[in-house]
């Protein structure tokens, strides 16, 4: 088992190690960009804590950094866990859940830019970014970033419900389409 | 193959169908809730269409009922495809698209909320509720319906790519595990 997992296993395990691996690096980015984030002027002081979705986001990116950084540790061991197919359903359940919340968090963020750089003058929400410029240019690349996390999420919760549902048996209803794929590809 | 698919597929296929027709119900009640949702009164004239987070709203959840009633009626139909692997693609990726899409209008709306009720004093974002708490209101009932549809996706997202990944033969690295599905339920 050793040698056939030095096969192709190893290509698939590189790609999916670096999916994991490279969200580390953007979620920190984007968690240090958004804490750093402060500005003081004539106008007055606004830091990132003083925005409900943007302390979302440094939570997000925190979490998201963290769990990144476990799940890449266990990726890149092989047989590290006791069971294969639990092992799989681990990855499947958080993925998922993962890119949900870090998909959250740069909507959250995304849109409290918009407001902040258009304001909502019907609301009476003016706009925030004539006065504080440099927490709104800082915010924007920390939201930027926090979707490249996104897209290596969505990459990830893919492969993993690849990797979950590649061993079970086709539902019943695609049992009977099975053979309709070979079927279907020469048709009469 | 039409009388296999009577079998233990019908199921499946009713689960898989109610899972497409619930959100028709949810989009278009969220949407419409949220379309008929202004208040005039001594602070103004607020509605829907000045908050660019709830139009996103509305348009996210017009796509997500028009792709529930397109997506129920091709499941409903047996047969209808002329391939089944084409058709599982085809689910699985608009599945998750809308499931992302519908996800973020509805963390928009919430954090729109979030800021309407609660305001943000250091942006000089005032308290909107107060003033008009009616749009509040039903604002609020539109993004919880809204979350409504998001547990239907989430749950039809992971359906449609167990139904797609389920024909795949599992990657190498798992091939090389699955046998240690077995072993390491009996180790040593």
């Amino acid at each position: 088992m050793e040698v056939a997992e030095l096969g192709d296993a190893n290509g698939a395990r590189t790609a999916e190690t670096l999916l994991r691996v490279v969200p580390i690096g953007f979620c920190l980015a984007a968690l240090v960009l958004m804490i750093k984030n402060s500005e003081k002027n004539d106008f007055g002081e606004v830091s990132y804590s003083n925005i409900g979705g943007f302390k979302y986001l440094v939570y997000a990116n925190g979490l998201c950094a963290a769990y990144s950084l476990l799940s890449a540790f266990f990726t890149a061991r092989p047989g590290s866990s006791p069971s294969v197919r639990r092992r799989a359903w681990t990855f499947f359940f958080f993925d998922q859940v993962l890119t949900y919340v870090i998909l959250a968090a740069g909507t959250v963020g995304a849109e409290i830019l918009y407001l902040a750089y258009h304001g909502d003058a019907k609301v009476t929400w003016s706009q925030a970014c004539d006065s504080f410029g440099g927490v709104c240019h800082k915010a924007t690349a920390s939201v930027g970033i926090t979707f490249g996390s996104v897209a290596c999420y969505a990459a990830l919760s893919l492969f993993s419900s690849y990797r979950l549902f590649s061993t079970f048996d086709p539902p019943a209803a695609s049992d009977a389409g099975a053979g309709g794929i070979e079927v279907a590809a020469f048709p009469r």
